[in-house]
C-alpha cells in the first residue's frame, strides 16, 4: 500500500497521523548515528515533514505530531543544537505540531522554547536504566515482549509515575502523555491492543494527545 | 548550498519558485521512461511537491508553479491517465499552482480540467519537429546553444507565434506564456540573460507568469 | 542479517548462490519497466554481479548462476539488445556462470550465443497463458499458492513436459532444468519443501543445475 | 560517461585504477561520520570493491589499490576495529591490492597486519597541523590551491621528508609513496599536471605505486 492510501485509512479510522523524520540512512533504517550540521538536520526534517504534510493535505487531513526517528531521536535527546534545529523545522512548517520527546530531553526543552506543545513519551516495551534512560537496543534485555508485563508497566507508570529499572530499582519517570510501541515487530499490534484494553480496565482514559495537550 | 538556502536566495531576488517533480531514477536523472501506475505517479508527485512546499513555507514564501521533469514531462504530454494523476496531485496540494505544459498536450488538458491555470511553454533552446513536438535529445541537433539564435527564435515566436522547424518548415506554435531554458548546461545563465535582454529590446514585456495568468 | 553472513550460511548448507540483478528502482522493487540503453543495462548488471562476486569470494565460494530480476527478466525475454547486454555482462565476469531464462526467450538465445550455459526455468507457482508465457502478476489468478497443486504441476511438467494453462488447455513447455519459487511470499519456504519432497517421491532426482548442465 | 567506459579509458591511457569505498551517504558525499559496526563497514567495503572489480574485469584490467573515501578514510586512520574491517575486506577480495593510507595510521597498521602492501600518502594540496594530521576541510585554510605552492611542498616533502605546518613549524612526515590531489575541484587537473612536471623537473621519478611497492 502506498502513502496516500495509508494516511487515508488512518483518517477513516480516526487515527492521528504524525511525521517520523530520521537520518538519510536507508540501509541502516536510520538507526546509526550520523554527524550532520544542525543546518543539514533542519533541511532533512523540513523535507520529511513537508512531504508527509503533502500526503495529509491530499487526503484532507493534517499532522498531529512530529517524532524524530531512531538515532536522530536519541541524538536530539542530548544534543542541544540538533534539538533546536528539529524544533525550528517543526515550528516553521506548522506551529500546531506536537513534538514527542522524552521528559527532560534536549528536544523537549528546545520544543518548549520554540513554543511548540510537547508530549512526554513512556516506552512501555523498553527496559529503563536507573537514570531514566532507555537500555540500548544492542542489549538483549532492551525489549519487553510479553503483553501482560508491558500493560502492567504502563498502568503502574500512568498511576504512580514510576517504573522498575533493569537493576530492580524503582525510579520516578514523572507524568507522560503518550506511550510508544515500536511498530516494526511482529507482536506490535497485540501489544497495542493489550495496552488499549489494559489501560481502560485500570480506569485510565485513552485519548489522542492532540485533544488534551 | 542546501535547499532552504536556495529558496531563500530565490525569494530575496524575487525569482518565482516551482516544483519540478520527476521519476525516482537518480542515476538516470529522471530522463528514462518508467512504467508506473497513475496511482504511483500521483504519490511521487505529491511527495515531491509537498517537500518543496515545506521548504518554501520554512523561508516564508510559496510555490508559483509545477512542471514535471524529464521523462515524466514527456510521457505526461501523451498519456492521459498520467497527466490526470499529475494535475490531481497539484490541485490537491495547492489550487493556485500553475502547471507548465506544452500547448495541446495531455497535461495541459488535464490541468484545465482540474481547474488549474496552465502556462504554455516555448523551448527556445530546443529544435522542433514539423508536428510541433521537440526533437529528441538523443539527436545531436536537439539543442540550440548559440545565444543569438536562441533569442531570435524567442522573439519571432513571441511576436508571430511561429518557429522554424528542423526541416526548414515554418510552423505555428500559437501563444505561449513562458520560455524554458535548461539549467543543466554551462551556458544556461548566458542564454537566460541574453533572452531577458533580447525580449525587452524587441519591446516585449517580461513578467512572472503568476502575475498575468 | 547482512550479505556476507547470508552467503556464508548458503555455503554452509551447500545451497548454490546466484546473482539476481535488476533495475535501479528500489521503491518499485525492480518490478516496473524502465527504458535503458543496452549500455546502461550492461553497466548495471556488471555492477550487481560484481558486488555479489565480491561477497562470494570473501566467504570462499563463487556464483553458480545469474537470473535477471523482475521487469528486467521480463523485458530481456523479448528484447534482443537488452538480452545481449545481460549475456555479455555475465560472460565478461565469469564464463562459467549459468543463465536462468525461459525456454525460447531472447535471453536464452543471447546466452547460448555468448557461449554461456542456460538453465530453462519452470514456474511452478505461476499460471501460464496458452502461448507459454506467464499470466501477469497484476491478475489475481497469476499466483498458485496451494502446495499440493504446485507439486502436482511440477511433477507433471518434469515427467511429461506439459502444464495446464489458465484456460484449461494442455500446453507443451518442453524440458526444463530449474523450478522457480518466488521468495517474497510467506509460504515460499513451505512450497520449496513440498516441491523437494514431492519431486523425490515421484522418482525425480533433485540436483544443483551447476552439477548436470 | 558510465563506469565501464571510464575504466576502459583509464586502461587505454595506462592509468592505474583503484577502489574508493565510502559510507552509504550520497547526499553528504560520504564526508560525514557514520557509526557503523565493523561488520557493517566490512560488508560495504566488500560491496564497493567487488563492484569495481567487476567493471575492471569486464574491460580486461584489474585494480591496483584501495583507498577509503571521505569520513571513512578519516575514521579508519584512528579507529583500529574499523581499520581492521577495511583491511580484511581488501585482503579477502584481492591480496595484491595496495592500501593507500596515512603513515602511522590505524589503517596503515591494520593493512600491514593483513599482509597487504601499503602506500603512504602525502597530501600536497592540504594544510598540515603540527602533529602531522590534516587541517579539517571545514577550515578555510585547509586547501592549498596555488599550483606553484603545491608543487614546492611536494618536492620538498619528497626530497627532505618534511612539510611546513599551518603554524609555520617544519614537521617530519617521513617517506611517502603517493601524492593525493582531490579530484572534485575545478583546478584538480592543473594541479596534477603541475605536480607531474614539477617533480620530474626536480629530478624525481614518477611511477605507478604498483610497480615499485
Amino acid at each position: 500500500m502506498i502513502m496516500a492510501q495509508t494516511i487515508s485509512l488512518a483518517k477513516k479510522h480516526k487515527v492521528a497521523v504524525g511525521a517520523h523524520p530520521g537520518f538519510p540512512d536507508l540501509m541502516g533504517f536510520g538507526r546509526r548515528e550520523m554527524q550532520l550540521t544542525p543546518e543539514e538536520a533542519k533541511n532533512y526534517v523540513i523535507y520529511q515533514i513537508g512531504a508527509i504534510q503533502g500526503f495529509a493535505k491530499a487526503v484532507g487531513t493534517s499532522l498531529q505530531h512530529v517524532k524524530p526517528h531512531g538515532a536522530l531521536y536519541n541524538m536530539a535527546a542530548e544534543d542541544e543544537r540538533l534539538a533546536k534545529a528539529i524544533a525550528e523545522a517543526a515550528k516553521a512548517l506548522d506551529s500546531d505540531l506536537i513534538v514527542f520527546a522524552q521528559p527532560k530531553s534536549a528536544l523537549a526543552k528546545a520544543s518548549v522554547k520554540a513554543q511548540l506543545r510537547v508530549a512526554h513519551e513512556f516506552f512501555a516495551d523498553r527496559a529503563y536504566d536507573p537514570d531514566g534512560s532507555l537500555v540500548s537496543r544492542r542489549q538483549a534485555t532492551a525489549l519487553i515482549k510479553e503483553p501482560k508485563k508491558v500493560v502492567e508497566r504502563a498502568v503502574k507508570a500512568a498511576m504512580e509515575g514510576t517504573v522498575v529499572a533493569l537493576n530492580g530499582e524503582l525510579i520516578n519517570i514523572g507524568q507522560f502523555h503518550t506511550i510508544c510501541v515500536h511498530g516494526d515487530t511482529s507482536f506490535a499490534l497485540k501489544l497495542a491492543q493489550a495496552l488499549g484494553k489494559g489501560l481502560v480496565k485500570a480506569g485510565i482514559k485513552v485519548e489522542q494527545v492532540g485533544k488534551f495537550l
